[in-house]
């Protein structure tokens, strides 16, 4: 199929390289230069404007946050000059408002438009594992089912209305938030007795929350291991501003995104924004008089 | 093996069931006498007193709350004139300091002591499934390793001081509710925007977080199916309440149990008591507006 | 002097009505007609569009919120094309960010603009009581001193750039709204006992807290009576996010906000909007199972 | 008259000095000499025994919290063995539950009780001139009532069961330290902008909140100055350890206070206990990265 790509950050590059390697033509485009030699050195095409990957059967785009979205598609007109009939395939994590206005502005083209939201860091989407929800007109998904089949391993749909998707993505991150935050918690507490926790999260992880989102962080935890990160802090700070932002929307108090949202706004004063987001677990740890990052005091023994 | 067993309730009657299919010599003590009969019947010796059960070689008590094992483990004297040489392994989720008061109580009069706290529902100890946290000296540990194959699928070792078990299993508890909570406020929000939790949290929990626990309370909370409970609210804030004293002792803020025990308390003062814990999901709910247990507005469609 | 006037909502007519009184010359402009002939008939001018208002020696402004104040005051080009030497009072409670946007936009005009947000309730400002915040080019608050003096019992200068004064709005906002809760949850907690918020806030408005801000929310608390409205719920809920935006800007977390936030959420969900504020006293009664507006549970005797 | 007085600490000792002062016949007793010996300077009679200070018309006592009040006065006998007739005057801040136990013990032995729990930091507690709350049989409270308006400027009647006296005090000093936690957020979020604590809780409690708890630790947050301690924050963590366990004994939610002992816990864990309570203004500034007492990055300017 003929597809654009916009976007070429972690999450993006691997995605794109995918539907390189299945045999798609593939238009990229990127703001920076460097992705798209990149992908242009794997078979796709690099383009020198954003609109002229925003055509032809399918166009993804992976934009990092509502405003880049908004810069991209929408300002620069890319909706309202695309070509009638083809489908955009948004993956970008971005809030329910947003999602809403641009499934009424692609309606208003007459543009396919399926968000499709994706659970996964960057090394699972390299290897075409991702979890991929969607939500859109059902013709317009069964077109790029063959597509989403490409970057991951299962899609989950969950409605023709696309910001269904976005509702379910924004849960799904708070979610993975909270259990990182529980053990950043539990493990204060469990430090304050002599456990460690390696200790604690080992048996925790194995014999009551055998998933893989916990045991990844869970070792991250345990060795305070934040870097590189799978998922800066400042960009879970923002998924859980979009899921404060929409439960406020429907007049839903979120009393976990609250704590989330503080502790994740301390890292930030504290200059934690670039590592992963699971260092969260550390101001729990602070706050408790142990050694974090910031830390004077030693953990006890 | 020749052992005694302290408290039959719903957790405590399916173990000691499992030892006596095991072929051990169980003397069996309980409050209430129906409880007794019933594993009589099942080639159990029932005893008329606690006391003629903490004797043999080893001796199991599974009491409901430290008041309970204040009440007839130490008040009643049976560590006092326990016999030397016998083996005290106490499945109870407890309090950490009653945990460390039991282990000095037991060295002083040469009774060794395993903390043993559970994981698991009672449909789970029936089927001999549990997983086992153990702590307490090694030789011990040993000598009743064989009975602690018998009850659960697996032990996790955790220390030489019983109380470190103890730890771990509050830190445990305190994690199955901070999930419970989660999914309820996500459900809530999700709900919002007429995405029901059904929907919501089976893609969640098979994309993200495949741990049955999450499976199992997902299915509760989109049922809003609290009975029978499973694990009883009345109890949960019990456990809850364990969390926040044992981190308040070693000065440890654990704001999301702060969020769990406010939730619990109100649940309980709208007569949800007796309700499995994860009915916290619909006080989220409620606050948002929709018809939880208790509320008049009709969740968004 | 020759005075503009924008926006005659409750506190804007009882300010407007103040400076006519004082023998200004008023120009006056609403959005609907009513306030406009009600000012007309103490001696103010009625003009047909905002910008007829926005001359003179000096313009005040009221408006309800950001987004009102963006659309009538930027949107419709007032400040755009404004004339110089004109100082614009802007009394409304606004974002520390359309502050700054503001302060920019009039400074680039050549116009002088004071950010002068007020305490005080519709019958405070109708009685020229006011307390004034006032922040800008000294110069520019030197001449509109008079008319400040008119229409409150005291100006508080806090800096010359205009957002502090917002600042410190917001952060007085967040104070009195916090204030609130806590006598809610005390309320809440000494029902439980038996003891009526009546009884308890009047000895400790009198012994402890002598402040009229606390005896005034006392008793509505006390007697429950939410209606009329002083300072609607709708509005007291914007503006704790205009104090969790602030601090979110700079890094800060607000748990008493967060909770403030929630509470307040919690009401607008179950239909109080045009109550006064103070009525998350009664959510936090509610919580406890007492008889708040909404609840099905007798209080304690 | 013949007045009995137990606890010779930072407050005790201006009440009985007081006492002494007014002509009364004062026996005194403390667990350490010192403070005896300093009153017997100013004409009281310093005794060995506690019990030897339970006697005569009223005996005061002022003692730290529940474990003393139980240690001292019931499980040495004193309710036991006191004479019949006597009134004794618990100025203490204790829990609900001991109040309660006490009321009952009194009552037993035909001895009357008053809860008097009073407002006032040690120098207020010296000028006479403390709020001093009374619930108990009110023929008891009229007996002592002449003390009483020795010992401070007012009395606030709240009942016939002496808990009542508690409930009210409790709910007291959750209110006060409820006002200091949000003058440090406040505090916290403005500094973020430039305007430091002290202007701006120099217009607040002026212009929104003249009251002098106000006044006198918006002082102390805006200079850093928690030493010396007027009143201890670990004594402040215990009374908000006592709000939670009074609020939960009746099903209560205190979202507020769970803050509050979560910061409290924090600057006990760092190092804090022996500071002014107020001292917890700074552990919002540490969270916004602010210079606070361990922080490392200067506050902006």
């Amino acid at each position: 199929m003929d597809i654009g790509f916009i976007g070429l950050g972690s999450m993006g590059h691997g995605i794109a390289a995918n539907l390189v390697r299945a045999g798609h033509n593939v238009r990229v485009w990127n703001r920076s230069r460097g992705p798209v030699d990149e992908l242009a050195r794997l078979g796709a095409h690099g383009v020198a404007a954003a609109r002229d990957a925003f055509t032809g059967d399918a166009v993804f785009s992976m934009l990092a946050a509502d405003d880049v979205v908004r810069s991209v598609i929408i300002d620069e007109g890319l909706i309202a000059r695309g070509p009638r009939g083809l489908v955009h395939v948004n993956l970008a994590t971005i809030s329910v408002a947003l999602a809403r206005e641009l499934a009424e502005l692609h309606r208003a083209r007459g543009i396919g438009y399926v968000a499709a939201p994706v659970f996964g860091r960057p090394d699972v989407a390299a290897a075409g594992k991702l979890h991929v929800l969607a939500a859109g007109d059902p013709a317009a998904i069964a077109r790029v089912q063959p597509l989403l089949d490409t970057i991951g391993q299962k899609t989950w749909p969950v409605g023709a209305e696309p910001h269904r998707a976005n509702v379910v993505k924004i849960a799904g991150n708070f979610m993975i938030a909270s259990a990182i935050e529980t053990m950043g918690e539990a493990a204060a507490m469990a430090e304050g007795y002599g456990v460690t926790a390696a200790e604690l999260l080992d048996v925790l992880t194995n014999a009551v929350f055998p998933a893989p989102v916990y045991k990844n962080y869970a070792g991250i935890i345990a060795a305070q291991r934040y870097e590189p990160a799978g998922f800066k802090l400042a960009l879970g700070l923002k998924d859980v501003r979009l899921a404060l932002a929409a439960a406020d929307a429907v007049n839903t108090p979120l009393p976990f995104a609250s704590v989330l949202r503080d502790n994740l706004l301390e890292a930030v004063a504290h200059g934690d924004s670039e590592l992963d987001w699971s260092a969260i677990a550390d101001v729990a740890r602070r706050h408790a008089g142990h050694e974090g990052r910031h830390g004077s005091n030693p953990a006890p023994a």
